[in-house]
């Protein structure tokens, strides 16, 4: 049972997404990463028109230097030892300086398949709802999973976005789907669990592809996918600058985008203090 | 008195500095803001060369986005709310991401005269010294007050930064000192209290002062004080791109630089996503 309050924040949330996308003529983007967690960043890219935000565990472990580690291949594995109280602080933050028809999706530990598992409890997604998220980042790889995660996340009135994966992935981000068909198959059965977005996750790499192309197989995935579903489609992972028009081509709705932006991002500040100390 | 292994930690961490500012011929860059708190952009400069890192209180209020506070005046004003865990989790993170030659010297709440004073407790000197901070970015503004963080710093092998300010400064970042010879005075007795390195304040805003040059007066008190201590100087507020050189003649061995690289960072953030949402 859903409260009418929580009905309402909801539709608060799907207005926003909707806004952005007709903003954007059918598309935007979804910015992470360092931009997603960092208030003066998040602050930095909706001051130029950004309206989606996803801070998430393992950008926030490389944030914080957790264990060490420095590139996001590592931050996946212990991503699971950020708490639930962080990322509501980070999120708390970025809620209090971006202007307030800015979704923010956020992924905490539990809301993904961890490398050590976590359950999520029903107090997580309360103070998420509290800290000012409209929605959850979500990468169960069960339908089971994700039935749960949509049911309370919708009692507290928060939005879910889950994702589709292949079973070869580095990572496990999503439910498996190694075919076309089968990504049919899932999207729908995904869409019927009350998952508000659905997202294919595209950065397993081919060899072989052409600068500023897509693979093929990426292609007939996302094309299938955005065939398949009513609601708003997203791709995540691998998406530059090279290849952002051929993503955009398939008609997914919402390109999510952190390394990359975190790369030139990090090049600007060496730029700046070698700049200083070449004087 | 101070124990023998404290003695060595501070020898380690005076070495970082000499070792930093022999590299620079005698001058080094100091880099804060978000270079000095986010463990990826800490990374990032370290990786170019910077070896002194400083992560403080107020820059992490607007990292936090801590009641919605956007700009470092804002921020000056509530960084007393940010706790010394909340640093030292920063400086563990730093500390585990940069080399082991890296200076990190923190500011934390109630090292700096506070808008609502805070008692600094002997076991935030020892939550720093465990972080992993080689020293404090201490802006007391009374002698007394300094010799009583230096006594508790050295005690658990961490050094200090200490500084001189205006008494029409906008925010009180130091002793006061208003003219030169108050300067050398100040500067004397801080240096005899113990203090390691000794900055002065240079960003009060002073009209009519040509692009790429310092004004007179903040020549004369930085001249003044590269005079009289022996301890390693620090510059800090105001220095950008332009003046930079300027500053760099007075001699003074340490720049410190903060809202100049975030400033660029946050522009290549928003160029980065104008570039995506154009195509």
């Amino acid at each position: 049972m859903i409260y009418n309050d929580m009905n309402k924040r909801m539709q608060m949330a799907r207005k926003k997404i909707y806004d952005a996308l007709e903003r954007g003529g059918g598309y935007t983007i979804l910015s992470t990463g360092m931009t997603g967690d960092d208030s003066r960043l998040a602050k930095a890219v909706t001051d130029v028109g950004v309206r989606m935000i996803e801070p998430n565990h393992p950008a926030v472990a490389l944030a914080r230097g957790h264990r060490g580690v420095t590139v996001m291949h590592q931050a996946e594995q212990i991503r699971y030892e950020i708490t639930v109280d962080q990322m509501a602080e980070v999120t708390r933050g970025v809620r209090a300086v971006c202007p307030p028809d800015t979704y923010i999706t956020v992924g905490i530990p539990g809301g993904f398949t961890e490398v050590v598992p976590l359950p999520l409890k029903e107090e997580d997604f309360v103070k998420m709802a509290m800290a000012g998220a409209d929605g959850l980042h979500i990468h169960k790889s069960s339908l089971r999973d994700l039935e749960d995660v949509v049911t309370m996340a919708h009692k507290y009135g928060l939005l879910v976005d889950a994702y589709i994966g292949m079973s070869t992935d580095l990572h496990t981000f999503g439910l498996t789907a190694d075919d076309t068909e089968s990504v049919r198959t899932i999207a729908r059965q995904m869409e019927e669990t009350g998952a508000d977005m659905i997202g294919m996750m595209t950065g397993m790499s081919y060899e072989g592809v052409e600068a500023g192309k897509i693979h093929p197989i990426i292609k007939e995935r996302l094309c299938a996918l955005v065939e398949t579903v009513k609601v708003p489609t997203l791709a995540e992972g691998g998406i530059n600058i090279t290849n952002f028009k051929a993503f955009k081509d398939t008609k997914v709705n919402i390109l999510v985008i952190g390394t990359s932006i975190d790369k030139m991002v990090e090049k600007a500040a060496q730029q700046a203090v070698t700049d200083f100390m070449n004087i």
